[in-house]
């Protein structure tokens, strides 16, 4: 079935179906890293269908499959239950995509695919336990409400987890985003939050957990979301996000270059830095191809992005500024976007382009 | 000035300038016309240079110029006077603009720029009249903490009203939206609404109210926001929004290609119409060339979409489907895209392909 309905990589300028994907999916403008979470409205999104039309009084997420007391639970019941909050970066699995070449035809993120909330909901392995989740059961897999073609195949947006997964106490069945009911186009009323992963993980509008013996093989498990160097492999699927960060452009903006533009002096440069390994153990910044540490702090959760910084002493000219972290693992980011032929996972460092005036 | 630092017409595929502005700039997604007030975070963005980082604690909105008693107000004092609430559907006025070819470097909306929102604030003439506009003022400028580049020239994005637009009371300074304070990217803490008008009238980030006794000749005002045959003309300031509507796209999508795929049989049609000369009078719905009236609801407020719906028997096959609206003052949408230089205005019917199995 890989190989089905692929699609035929692009180089160069952007087609109007990537524009259109780029208009609806929007993402986080950079000058928002300055909030350790994301405002209202500016959290990135990527929605595969629709957004469906859901009604929050009438939804229920049914529990079926290897539970031994399988059933459907409403929202109200959802929010009777202990709740659990947690302060998430979540990064798009295809964000940096707009800057591999051949690239493959879907969202063409640059650099802004990232994000922080705070969720608020049922964590999951108590919802398993309470249907009772049965000794056979070796994943469970999340139905979505939304529906749609992708790869000519009809479906709606699934995912599944393997049972050390789904059995975190930090995977949530969400209702809330910081403090507040789920907007439309977050999921609302009921989404799963998979701090750590790539997005893709915490399906939206979610209405069904099937426990099962088997590895799922939805359209959205076994063939999107997969590392592969060429497509029609069977590939190493992505789960956790690689290691990355970014600065919020220094100065003011060209409108339509985007070309930054300060005057000399002390600049300060802040930024923020993430992995799916966490935490992040250095931030380095590059001026011209030079690199130094930037001053980096804590994690305020250990799924949250840290916040880094450092001074730089701008002189009159054009610019070249990078930066790059490392992991707890030992990973750092690249210099160029490492390869993949559907583009997912390009941690590359980020480059910005100043004039000093 | 005109003509300075012109950038050079595009034909064809899409630029990564574009992709990046489409990025930031985010679009309505259409089925979102199913909400009569489109969704916190879903009403669409047009941010010229950066979000400014500001505080409502300490923000104030000046006064100054031709004003007997020129000041400053804070946001406490401004919530303490009577507060007015408007419905406004809001238009960029380049929406459309990726549709027109050869098109002009910027924004590369297709369709997607438009949303509804209810605004509260102090009704501007009661400002106007608290700091005493002295009988010399013609217009009033307003000016927006966001700063950048634009043609060449660094300026603050300042747009100007005639005094008559600037007296009429549904002209808002507004500081919340749909009852909640702005967000960041909406302007925080306050902007002005001008209700009817493309939304570049609609001035975020507002710090500063200047009554002057000539015509205003800022860069968002003198060059850009014209209709023009050609660049480099004086061209006829773009103000009201032109007669438009939209329908959501029915059945569901291909992810990639966003086609639309649906059931043979009876299909309700929805969408919204609108106009900067309320109300919309009539809205028709074409299938492959064959127009017939759709049913359309009266406006729920003066300057708010107008909900209209069809009902289509689909049959096998690929169909075109299009809709176009005509307003109060006989104006009809166009078939095609209207000529602009620099892409403003297009308020062609759209079109949707939908594929019925």
């Amino acid at each position: 079935m890989p190989g089905k309905a692929r699609r035929t990589p692009i180089v160069g300028r952007f087609t109007r179906q990537e524009v259109a994907l780029a208009a609806r999916n929007s993402g986080m403008p950079l000058e928002a890293l300055r909030y350790e979470l994301t405002p209202a409205g500016l959290h990135y999104l990527l929605i595969h269908f629709d957004i469906p039309a859901a009604d929050a009084a009438t939804w229920t997420l049914e529990l079926r499959g290897l539970f031994s007391q399988p059933g459907a639970i409403g929202l109200a019941a959802l929010r009777q239950m202990p709740a659990t909050t947690v302060r998430v970066t979540m990064e798009c699995a295809g964000n940096g995509r707009g800057q591999i070449s051949p690239r493959y035809p879907s969202v063409p993120w640059l650099e802004e695919g990232v994000s922080t909330a705070e969720w608020t909901g049922v964590s999951l392995p108590v919802l398993l336990q309470k249907a009772k989740l049965e000794e056979s059961a070796r994943e469970v897999v999340f139905y979505g409400a939304d529906r749609g073609i992708d790869r000519g195949l009809e479906h709606a947006f699934a995912r599944s987890l393997a049972l050390e997964e789904a059995l975190r106490e930090d995977v949530l069945v969400a209702y809330a985003m910081n403090g507040e009911p789920l907007a439309p186009q977050h999921g609302a009323p009921l989404r799963l939050v998979v701090p750590g992963w790539y997005g893709m993980a915490s399906v939206k509008w979610l209405e069904r957990i099937e426990a099962i013996d088997r590895a799922f093989d939805g359209v959205q498990q076994s063939l999107s979301y997969h590392f592969r160097a060429a497509a029609g492999e069977r590939g190493v699927p992505c789960t956790r996000m690689r290691v990355n960060c970014l600065m919020a452009p220094p100065g003011m903006p060209d409108f339509y270059s985007r070309r930054r533009v300060l005057g000399a002096g002390r600049v300060e440069i802040i930024g923020r830095a993430w992995s799916g390994a966490p935490p992040v153990r250095r931030v380095e910044l590059s001026v011209d191809g030079e690199w130094s540490d930037a001053a980096l702090e804590a994690a305020p959760a250990p799924h949250a992005w840290q916040r880094w910084r450092a001074l730089w002493d701008a002189s009159a000219g054009r610019h070249e500024l990078r930066c790059r972290a490392t992991d707890a693992s030992g990973a750092a980011q690249p210099l160029e976007p490492p390869w993949d032929a559907t583009g997912f996972g390009n941690n590359a460092a980020q480059t910005v382009e100043v004039m000093v005036r």
